[in-house]
């Protein structure tokens, strides 16, 4: 028998196979569509594929909600298409994000753990097709995912219908590594019962009422593969700031030397940082992440981090080779869960995870800016670090102080867009140092983030603003009229820098 | 046998009794306080006062942490007798708040749900002396609280030494509707096993080792009563739209007519709000909140409400005198819980809470301020506000459109502080109209919000505000010299209304 049709162990399901061209021709103007992919991983790939081919001679508009961001060129090629009504809850592609911020894209920016409830409630109305990426549909009707979990099961459970796109690519391995488990109904759920990283809670698979399956595709396309840029002397600065913090916290007797259960953020600051503990003395770690990076694996190679626990695995292509090569010695030390569980407040609060995401700006004050740049244009969006840094038992923020060869100050006055409030700011971290910012007024808060973490060439006119500020008083003093003067400067001059 | 000595059950303890003056004289320089009481509701009273009385003569400084606002006059002593180093993680007295303002006392503003985990940790440093009001202190040692939860019984955990305030004017029928549980360590804890609002997971009293009470104070002091401004026309018209919007989700199958359980942050607006439900078609509610105010007795009277947790009760003087003197045919509707469990994201999120807070302020795209007047000085304090949008099932926010006689729209094009993000505020309402933003991306909510809720005078020059954003673009389009350009205008001229 055809190798590829064993993969359908569901023996009546193996009709339902048709070509990708043949699904997208189900899909019409206006529905909604759930998509797997997680972090460019475990993404349905040829019919978003088709579905866009079509878009070149057919007008019609679709909705597109996923895991996080899209692999495969699937944004890039929804957008040149115009064929992307609204996207939720998470994208990264350049054209995609130009299309978002022209207006021309409805981008909705949610919280990670959000949208499963926003489907499950019906907030985001019903979904047409969920359209999965799986490794193989078992003999009692399960999607077994791929190297990704992310939202997969909330759409296949609130899907009209589903569309599976069987990956012969991806590693077979990777059945029996994923913990797929349903929150339930809000007023009518129990607690969810995970009590450490490691757990397990739930099905290796998504349950699927099989008379929803609409079709069965075959792909043999390989995940987009992450780019990673090796750490630089700013990024070992902050790795080393970051340390030694974390010392103190040992010797404090809050943390031992296995810490708490680690995420962190994706992105070449947060890869950076967490390659710093490799020749650390922290050891047994555990991660409770949204994705595994290649410094997770590099941290297990280590012998550091002993399970590793998140929503999808995202890796270089030298990496891939080598972890998906030889799966098995990591098999049983990770799990890939919904992106419900890895981010559900309950579990990070519970765990009291130790919680580091990247910055793209803050304020004197300690308000975190992920996401949008001069407060206007969006580059990402919040993904899954609000749902971290307000639960976390530590909540921090990385960046380098400066971007742009010196041209932008990452302090600043005023945040120009907020996405993490004062509240849930915890600690700072830049190549200069790091705040500690717990327990602490705003006040408290300005002189540690100035003299820390700010970058030298640009302390004094914080000084200056700050003690304009003061002067009018105040729990958060500011000077209203300045606050955004620092990006109005960049916008004139090209730099936040006064003359 | 005195009266007051029968309170103490553990004999034992009969000999610790104390003037309020002795334990205060315990007090010294730079020590840390725990006080009971949460919305000025069951706080200690006599010692911190016999404390401030000693601040007339003496120099010395005090941090104070308690569950949320203090009666009794007691931040406004602290305050005058400049006793108070710092302060969290609410308050709400006019002159401790100027002295916050004017950078003389420390105010940290914090998630009500989050200290708790801070004094557990440590971050917050060692608590020298619990001051906890109480009904009794039993035989097997458990001290009863009164007519607040709040933080007292991780205060009694964590502290050196207890000093126990037995108040013979509480109402003696509050024994055994208190629910006390500890959450436990980060890491090494369960789930918390609630499941619904009237379930109970804890003991009635809080567990206490005996050593630790140092000394027991008598106080026949009440509670300082609540100011419920009765419903105005605004007030009601603002219930009519939310109850409009209630309808509109029940029409659409995502709620019945019992809802969800409800939270209602305190204030006038909000009690004014739940007004309105008294005669609507809603029925069999149930109420998980922070604090109970005299609506929710209402609601109960009329058959509305079948049960309410919080973690204070807080009324006007004649509503304490009908509850309380009648307070038998109450006592199995209510529960009241440490203010880590009212407020915990883990409850509120599995419980699917439908939230009502008060916005001070909110921008063009929902971001909220519910702190700072014009970004700078600080009225009480975030409260609960955060725990609650960010977890409920439905995140709504209430505010009159205009302030200070329509000098001030509530309704700006940037928040001059911002407490709650757009990804955590759903529904907005004002006496105007209400605003659903769920699943909106931020234009689409611009124009919802301006012809929905703002008041329409000032509706013409945020058009205007807006179109020449949109011609600079972007996901957010804003023109950020001219972001706080209202607030400014109106300190200049006195009135946020362009010429």
């Amino acid at each position: 028998m055809d190798n590829k049709l064993q993969r359908i162990r569901a023996e009546e399901l193996r009709e339902r196979v048709v070509a990708a061209e043949e699904a997208a021709s189900w899909i019409s103007d206006g529905m909604k569509l759930g998509l797997s992919g997680f972090t460019h991983s475990g993404d349905a790939k040829v019919v978003p594929h088709a579905l866009a081919e079509r878009g070149k001679s057919e007008r019609f508009k679709v909705s597109v909600y996923s895991g996080a961001s899209l692999g495969a060129d699937i944004d890039r090629l929804f957008a040149e298409a115009g064929i992307m009504e609204k996207r939720l809850p998470y994208q990264s592609d350049p054209v995609m994000r130009g299309k978002i911020n022209d207006g021309e894209v409805w981008y909705v920016d949610e919280h990670l753990s959000q949208t499963a409830e926003w489907v499950r409630s019906g907030v985001l109305g019903p979904i047409d097709f969920a359209i999965i990426e799986a490794l193989a549909i078992t003999e009692d009707g399960m999607i077994i995912p791929t190297t990704s979990a992310g939202n997969s099961a909330i759409f296949v459970k609130h899907a009209e219908n589903v569309i599976v796109e069987i990956n012969m690519a991806q590693p077979t391995g990777f059945e029996g590594i994923h913990d797929i488990y349903d929150a339930g109904v809000q007023g009518k759920r129990g607690p969810i019962p995970l009590e450490n990283a490691h757990g397990r809670i739930g099905t290796i698979g998504i349950p699927v009422d099989l008379e929803k399956i609409r079709g069965i595709v075959f792909s043999d396309r390989p995940d987009s593969p992450s780019e990673i840029v090796p750490p630089d002397e700013e990024t070992e600065r902050m790795a080393g700031h970051l340390l030694e913090f974390l010392r103190s916290e040992v010797w404090s007797g809050r943390l031992t030397n296995s810490l708490a259960p680690i995420q962190s953020g994706i992105g070449t600051v947060s890869n950076a940082v967490l390659e710093g503990m490799i020749d650390s003395e922290f050891e047994n770690l555990e991660v409770y992440s949204e994705v595994m990076q290649d410094v997770i694996f590099d941290l297990m190679d280590a012998g550091k981090v002993k399970f590793a626990s998140a929503s999808a695995i995202t890796l270089s292509p030298e990496k891939m080779k080598q972890v998906y090569g030889d799966f098995e010695q990591y098999r049983d030390k990770l799990m890939l869960r919904p992106q419900e569980i890895s981010n559900h407040p309950e579990i990070i609060r519970r765990l009291g995870l130790l919680s580091i995401n990247t910055a793209l700006e803050f304020d004197i004050y300690g308000n975190v800016n992920s996401t949008h740049v001069r407060g206007t244009k969006i580059m990402n969006g919040i993904g899954g670090s609000g749902d971290f840094a307000r639960n976390a038992r530590l909540s921090i923020f990385v960046t380098r102080s400066t971007a742009k060869d010196g041209k932008i100050s990452s302090i600043v006055p005023f945040a120009s867009h907020i996405d993490h409030t004062e509240h849930d700011v915890q600690i700072v971290v830049t190549e200069q140092g790091y705040a500690d910012l717990r327990g602490l007024a705003p006040r408290e808060r300005v002189p540690l983030i100035i003299e820390n973490c700010m970058h030298p060439m640009y302390r004094g006119q914080m000084r200056a603003y700050y003690a304009e500020a003061l002067k009018r008083g105040g729990q958060t003093p500011h000077v209203l009229e300045q606050a955004f003067s620092w990006h109005t400067r960049f916008l004139e001059t090209g730099s936040m820098l006064e003359e």
